[in-house]
């Protein structure tokens, strides 16, 4: 930075200038088009999902240790911008790009971030959030009809009651999960006579008052590792979350949940122990699946336990009402959570919590004297978070926009190119696909054609025959194949990452057809209304392409499992 | 709506078109110009802080109970948020609100949320996030700098290095003061040898372990309300955490907590008590003042307690140099946290929560399969969050644009305006001016000016008076004029709310020249720059001229404590 130009910068004068609204919008349309086509620019590439760039190199560019000192021009640091990481960001907008749960969004969203971040409201408080805190309760108000379907007159009643709260805007599901499971916690150990309640003395004195030797929450393999964050955080500890395995269609094995349940109410005396909360999960993260929300909610009732759903994938789907009976029983929930940057194509980040007593959110309220006094009406009430941004504007407006008829085309696109996906792939020969996609995530595997003959045929075997040393042997060999196209679907990924045209997402999972051995596996997500059946073949076409050529590194360790070799 | 735009909307190929950044800036740049005319009438329009509208009148508006079927233009629900959202908005960034931590931001601070929503980077993930993860970490090491001042070297090692985290940027100041006392958990009740640990085996479970009836947090009764959330959330309960009162500066009282300190390690056998955390306060959300800091980090060492800053208000102030000396002993901290939206400017809401060892987030480390994997990079391995935004990028950029030497003059600005205020009100005669203000707070309450002089008259009375009785009487006296001036002091603030021409915020407090009496006090902040002298002038008569008209209605209940009557 030169001396001129510090003298313009370092001067309260210019400083105020940035502080307000230009009186023409000349100057910010000057600034907004050439952002535009910035970004214009980094969204018409192909390619280059990730940039070409190393993580060394860019660990280097960001590695100025100290806060600049000296005040820059905006054009210079949107430039800055621009060149070091605009380039260097994920294109997660790609329709290349299906492998999370993140993708293109409408641009109308970046007009509603400009409003919020204009109007710059604080939720916390209605001095600080007058109509946005309104806008707010309708929206959950919006889900909380779309999943629990109470009558008109209890919406009436409840939409703007100060006094309640249907649920929370929160920064994402993780908060959501927490909050809901905090709900279970004081719902669990209540102040009562004689006990002032797990809030105010705390989680070691609640279970003692009530007579228990710990507290458990229920959810099956697939569950978000956000409940064991929250257990911990909430002082249960991660260990007692206990898993319920799940079966073929990465769903809940009731069967286990209900033996489970029995198994935990015989612990009597020094074990007794309360089961805190059941999870059930619409949109499982890795594989879309949804859970028996409808059987799970019956055994949670039986068992006296509080009944949580975590549908921040998922839950959005009720918007349409084809989705509605694979969802059945979500209203038997006391809460549930959802995201709006998940399926209702908001940008990072929003999650909402929806509780079906309007009164369990009281459970958690606090006030203070300065922010959100007592008798107020301000939000901040009944939240985690404390200042929280006006991020319901998107969702509000987006619902608006596109309609629920909307929603219906778009998860109709994306459940159509999930099966799509699949066909391409069992066409193609020498891919597996693993699940049936409810809620348009489809994981799969490469294995070379013969491969996977073979190991259909081994499981086959194994099914008919009733000689024990022949059915180890073939064990045994499912699993050393197994292994071999674990290490190449982890090779392929990697390589498909150098590659950086196209991006799917990788994970491993304990329980498929080959259950009890850990299965690596390709994870698509398919809800870019970008991407078509001619992106889709040629996603497939390269990971062929690359996954041959890495084969022949593996065939030799094939061949020797073939031939009884070790 | 009518027939023809719903055939146009609710068709997939005008869906999809949404999705696609337009190929020339012209559709948006259409929109944009739109918006920011719509802003701009907004924040150009004088008084009318938060809009005449009741609530009872929004109530009514936002009171649709069920979300949208079908699509709707663009444009008509822009229309819509600019006559029911925008219209009823409040105006925080109006220089005559001095109300709250919320002020006027930057303009370029919306460009910054353009690119943020446009690049929709995900932060838990460095597949979602590249770039983006490299600037938040350096921003985070930033800080760390300001507050901790390693060597350089330090720096070099530290800042891209995966394996550690300096800090974690969150949603905000609330989510950071939990993460600094859940470090702060784990620290007390670490894993070892035949112990799983707090995160692993559960609160109850790691104070039998260690041999503890309970664990306490101490803060000074100015404490944000964050902190007790924290300590229920964390399962300590909220009544563990002890209040230590404040001196009549509104810093924590050293004598006290010495004294409290010694009377905890005290307590034995059944009654022994972990000191988990000291919290110290850099800007008391309700004074601006500043605790102790280098005392209090040497008491809390002594104890062996783990030192918790919450500098979510003043932590901003490091950046220059003068602040350096009242913010001594900040570096003696385990942990601090800074909000982005308070002093930095940005618009709502991004937190940031700083560790002096960077390894103690290890403590709270998560991974999983799908997501975060083990030796990953990914960022989300350290944060109580999962989905986070590329929030970072608004400070990183801030700093750059306004620099050290810019926040100086903000800074100088604010304070300037603290002190000028101070002196309207004290030259106008009929307020009491009750804190110096260290960090643009000042608080005060309008007492008509014999009242004000009787109040002290009594009160120099009280300290030479020997006689019992005497000393009783003007007690009385004095409660009875201060209820008197509380009331006065509500009403007049609700007075002000409808008059809606100027915004201070009310508090209540337990400890100022009157303690142990609870004082209504009004609460300005002053760090809008574009709130001058003239302007707090006009706030200070209108206030005067409005608490002047209400006090009639007090004189005659002031007149029988004058006359010794009931």
């Amino acid at each position: 930075m030169n001396k001129e130009s510090k003298v313009v910068l370092a001067n309260l004068e210019y400083l105020r200038k940035l502080f307000i609204m230009p009186d023409s919008p000349d100057k910010f349309v000057e600034f907004g088009h050439e952002l535009l086509e910035m970004l214009h620019d980094f969204f018409k590439e192909k390619g280059g999902i990730h940039s070409s760039i190393s993580l060394p190199e860019l660990s280097h560019i960001f590695s100025t240790t100290a806060v600049p000192d000296e005040p820059n021009l905006i054009k210079n640091v949107l430039s800055e911008i621009k060149g070091k990481i605009i380039a260097h960001s994920v294109k997660v907008g790609n329709p290349y790009y299906i492998g999370h749960m993140t993708s293109a969004i409408p641009y109308f969203m970046i007009l509603l971030e400009m409003i919020i971040a204009a109007l710059n409201q604080n939720q916390v408080k209605i001095e600080t959030a007058k109509a946005s805190s309104f806008v707010e309760r309708e929206l959950v108000a919006w889900f909380h009809r779309l999943i629990f379907d109470r009558s008109e007159s209890y919406y009436q009643k409840n939409i703007q009651n100060p006094r309640v709260a249907l649920g929370n805007v929160t920064s994402d599901g993780t908060i959501s999960n927490i909050t809901a499971l905090l709900v279970a916690r004081e719902r669990a150990f209540p102040p009562e006579r004689g006990f002032g309640g797990v809030w105010e003395k705390g989680f070691s004195e609640a279970l003692k008052y009530y007579g228990y030797s710990r507290a458990v929450i229920l959810v099956s393999t697939r569950g978000h590792y956000s409940i064991k964050k929250a257990s911990s955080l909430l002082g249960l500890g991660e260990e007692n979350v206990l898993s319920i395995p799940v079966d073929d269609c990465h769903r809940m094995d009731l069967t286990r949940l209900r033996r489970k349940l029995k198994a935990l109410k015989r612990l009597t005396g020094k074990e007794r122990t309360k089961v805190l909360a059941v999870v059930g999960i619409a949109g499982t993260t890795e594989t879309g699946n949804i859970d028996p929300l409808d059987q799970i909610g019956e055994l949670a009732e039986e068992a006296g336990s509080y009944y949580h759903v975590d549908a921040c994938w998922g839950g959005s789907a009720l918007l349409v009402d084809e989705y509605r009976p694979i969802l059945k029983g979500i209203e038997k929930a006391d809460s549930v959570s959802i995201d709006a940057h998940k399926l209702l194509y908001c940008p990072m980040s929003m999650g909402l919590v929806v509780f079906k007593n309007e009164k369990d959110l009281n459970l958690i309220k606090q006030t203070s004297q300065y922010i959100i006094r007592r008798n107020s009406v301000d939000m901040g009430r009944f939240t985690i978070e404390g200042s929280r941004p006006f991020s319901s504007l998107k969702p509000w407006a987006s619902l608006k926009i596109i309609g629920r008829e909307g929603y219906r085309l778009l998860f109709k696109s994306a459940q159509a190119n999930a099966l799509s996906l699949k066909k391409i792939l069992d066409d193609r020969g020498n891919f597996e696909s693993l699940n049936s996609p409810e809620l348009f995530i489809l994981i799969y595997r490469f294995v070379p054609q013969p491969v996977r003959e073979q190991l259909h045929t081994w499981q086959e075997e194994k099914r008919i025959l009733r000689n024990k040393a022949k059915i180890t042997r073939l064990d045994r060999n499912i699993k050393k194949v197994n292994q071999i196209v674990n290490a190449l679907n982890i090779k392929l990924h990697k390589a498909l990452r150098q590659d950086d045209t196209t991006f799917v997402s990788r994970t491993t999972l304990e329980s498929t057809r080959y259950h009890p051995l850990n299965i690596v596996v390709l994870r698509a997500v398919l809800i870019n209304p970008l991407t078509d059946e001619a992106i889709l073949q040629e996603i497939v076409e390269t990971q062929n392409r690359i996954g041959t050529g890495l084969w022949r590194g593996f065939e030799s360790a094939y061949k020797k499992v073939l031939a009884g070799g070790t």
